[in-house]
């Protein structure tokens, strides 16, 4: 965690040309699921008018898997993580609006003045990574100098730095796309949830409603859904019915894949 | 085109430092269907006792996915292709090997001799693209300098350069579990096919046999796959059934994705 510290945030912007890996970033697609509501963990500095997600830049000698997970230890403290690799953006002409944004920020609230030649304005790809988090598990970090960190409704009109709304977008096309074959709520919901709060997850992820009783009927045809004997007490209604993930059946889903097809 | 015949191949090892973005390449693994085997395009140069993906370096005003297209032109021919970008390699140490197995034979075999400190021994990540196409439109090119390149059988024992055989790995490991939403017969088959073509496909990417009924029942329940009024003649045995994808639900059903799911 040293080189947390020392290279981190703003810190990375007034080391040499050859000190990261060249023209590469990481950044992160963190959802995790609180009260009923699928949220996203984003970033904001002082001086910038825009949300931004978890990144960094690459030490030369840093494995692309191991930044990613850095990334969320330190905004997050969490080791061991469901994070999966989805794009590598790399349109030839993705930071040329850079310069605009935040040329004049750095300098004005920082003090740090950078020229246009600085290694931080040529282009640069971006590895997006989504993560998967128990929400009740993350203990955010207060983040670098003039950083926030906060958990922010996915849903919501949020104002994205640079072009991190598409990064996001790509994230949940990705993750819908493999909802498929990959359990989707398991790694957001606690060990035992109830089924609207399961549906609430795919609904959000599809970005449409769908029908209470054919989502129930077709998320126990996975098989790894198992109904407990138990409800869940403090609510208002009529107590709901708890459901868990059973685990031998879940790991064999995620082993074969293609779970979906049954083939 | 141009680009092509000056800077690819080994022509590209000539350039300066700062000639292509820098650590980063392409590679393709691209499969087509002949003959009831599904097969895989690799080239291999003199003096290299081994195959290995369709790749290239990328040009500093060059989308990665345009290069990735691009590879594919040079080698194929074919313009307008079934290709998606499935993962980014990017571990720390990943070409250190290469040193080895190169060095020695750019001198010997092509008279290029390149020092240590060369950009082609640094650090590398690349990124993998899979492409699925109709094995009878492609012309293959004479590839350049010095290279083959082949058609060969996905499973058979093959030596690959490098790490290329876990690339390839990487991208059938993708395809799997992409078939639940993707229609992977498609691009492979001609428009009419028959049931035990569309098997040997999917087996061949699932790595195991498929029940022939089961196989059959499965692939019409997925709503896109039509029985045609036809039977394909010429083999020496009964004349199979032969089907068709119907383009709009084929087409539904890349939009929506969740084919398998149907929520």
């Amino acid at each position: 965690m040293e080189r947390r510290e020392q290279f981190s945030g703003l810190a990375a912007l007034k080391k040499p040309d050859d000190f990261f890996h060249p023209g590469i970033s990481v950044d992160c697609v963190v959802l995790g699921f609180h009260e009923g509501i699928l949220k996203i963990l984003l970033s904001r500095y002082e001086g910038f008018d825009a949300w931004m997600l978890p990144g960094s830049f690459v030490f030369k000698d840093e494995d692309v898997d191991a930044a990613a997970h850095r990334i969320l230890k330190e905004r997050t403290g969490l080791d061991n993580i469901f994070l999966r690799q989805y794009y590598l953006f790399g349109d030839a002409h993705r930071n040329l609006t850079l310069k605009k944004e935040s040329k004049q920020s750095f300098k004005d609230v920082y003090g740090i003045d950078i020229d246009e030649n600085h290694w931080f304005y040529r282009r640069f790809m971006t590895v997006g990574y989504y993560a998967l988090v128990d929400f009740t598990q993350v203990q955010l970090s207060e983040g670098y100098e003039g950083e926030t960190i906060e958990w922010k409704e996915l849903n919501s009109q949020l104002n994205f730095y640079f072009d991190h709304e598409k990064l996001v977008q790509k994230a949940i096309e990705t993750i819908r796309q493999q909802s498929g074959y990959i359990p989707i709520g398991k790694e957001l919901l606690p060990e035992k949830f109830t089924m609207p709060e399961l549906r609430t997850i795919y609904e959000t992820i599809m970005g449409r409603s769908l029908d209470r009783r054919n989502f129930q009927k077709k998320a126990l045809s996975f098989g790894y859904i198992e109904k407990l004997d138990e409800t869940k007490k403090g609510g208002a209604h009529k107590a709901p019915i708890l459901y868990r993930f059973n685990p031998e059946k879940y790991k064999q889903a995620q082993d074969v894949g293609m779970v979906a097809l049954g083939l």
